[in-house]
């Protein structure tokens, strides 16, 4: 969102603060949110401190652990993922300011309405802030159900409100969510989150595709609109996959019009043979 | 690509197949676009084989394994962390299929013109391509230098052509780059794939925003396009990571106007005292 602020519509840090202030009033109420509003309107005797901190984040490694686990589990943790690789890119500092002179390194700046833009960006923030916890609990119970802990969800939001830096008013929605349908499946699926999703829907796409076209970064934002849209899929396009693997490595496949665990292999080419290429598949 | 033509585009099996088979014959030629035209071909008695097929995929675990690599050399590897977390959400088949009566499963079907929605496609596929294979080159030359295994990026191109799934006539061109310029930090950077990104960025820019304004997911475009535009900025917003790293866990920042390996904090509150948060950092 800072970004898309800074380099989309050229606002100043201070410019930008009153709508970190104002977000954290409404649904986004939150640490993070707060102490973003404190640093955008920090300054120091060289002006905004925000402005001459370097760009290349550090990590303490929680995210990796996480990103390992996920693949572990064999849960889609994408906005995590996104998150740490983010990072990673940010610290490739020295070979960025280099391939800012070889590729151009401009971006076409905003030109739709700042204050539909800046509405649109809220949206898109609090679309993905659902889908990052949504994936987030979907990592934990499945460990939970893998290693036998039984853990509850709605207590584990409740502990997070309590002095950690995700401390935010969403955590009471999810506890609420959990306490209200102890089966709950997935965030998603709760009534509340249902609609808030929909809510913020049309002005997360806008923001996902304006920065594309206008060549801003948004790794977080838009991985989270892809988990969405394939979440809602009841048909993907990994039927297709599964055929290359059948094609190649003789994976075999299960069909739509028979029962799961019932597997068939085509003879793609029609000159027989199991497997056209047998090494270094996947 | 496949998805987008089936449900953007209304396109079937039958009608995709010669679009396949075509950009077999350019840049994208290679053995995974020759067999998905040879699987959008067949048919069986029920008609189009691929129609039927499930669309839960699996993976015999070398995509996750390479995450992992790229999570403890610290490389940005996003597309096949994308592909890896795709898989994932498309075994998720009955949540899905619940899913989409919750939430709506439908897509708004593409009203531009198909023939540039279909050119625009292949623009991002081979962009997208382009960026995942500089990805995997830096994570090869990143465990390389730590281990001191002095891979040559070259001749790994060169033995991938020869009976690996993903050969292809574009491992000859990156070959060529690292041959004409052994010391070349990164693909993007080559004078030939250079030229090739910046001709295809429209369309691929076009195909994100796009398919995010009509809800079909695209990961590995998205996420290869974020990385893109992170890559040639000189400034990213980890400014704003550092900075609240250091208010809620005083892990320091260093500054751009001060030499690198100089770490500053800054007491952001006016309050005093180092840490505001000190349980669950990151």
């Amino acid at each position: 969102a800072y970004d898309i602020m800074r380099r989309g519509l050229g606002m100043s840090a201070a410019e930008q603060q009153p709508y970190f202030a104002e977000w954290n009033r409404g649904v986004l109420d939150s640490y993070l949110i707060e102490i973003t509003a404190d640093i955008l309107g920090h300054t120091d005797d060289t002006g905004p401190t925000v402005d001459v901190i370097l760009d290349a984040a550090g990590q303490k490694g929680t995210g990796k652990w996480t990103v390992v686990s996920s693949m572990e589990e064999a849960v889609p943790v994408t906005l995590v993922g996104e998150s740490v690789y983010a990072r990673m890119v940010s610290a490739l500092k020295d070979e960025r300011s280099f391939a800012a002179t070889r590729l151009g390194g401009e971006v076409r700046p905003l030109d739709d309405d700042p204050t539909e833009v800046i509405a649109d960006l809220h949206d898109a923030l609090y679309g993905s802030k659902i889908v990052s916890y949504a994936q987030g609990f979907m990592l934990i119970r499945t460990a939970s159900q893998d290693r036998g802990w039984n853990l509850d969800p709605g207590t584990i939001a409740g502990l997070w409100r309590a002095g950690c830096i995700i401390r935010s008013r969403f955590l009471a929605d999810i506890t609420r969510a959990f306490r209200a349908n102890p089966t709950l499946h997935n965030l998603l699926l709760d009534d509340f989150f249902v609609d808030e999703v929909a809510r913020v829907l049309p002005g997360w796409r806008r923001t996902v595709a304006r920065a594309a076209l206008a060549g801003i970064p948004t790794p977080a934002y838009a991985t989270a609109l892809s988990f969405y849209d394939a979440y809602r899929s009841a048909r993907l396009p990994a039927n297709l996959i599964q055929a290359q693997r059948d094609y190649f490595g003789a994976h075999m496949y299960e069909r739509t019009d028979r029962p799961r665990g019932e597997w068939f292999h085509t003879d793609w080419t029609g000159e027989g043979g199991d497997v056209t290429s047998s090494a270094y598949d996947a």
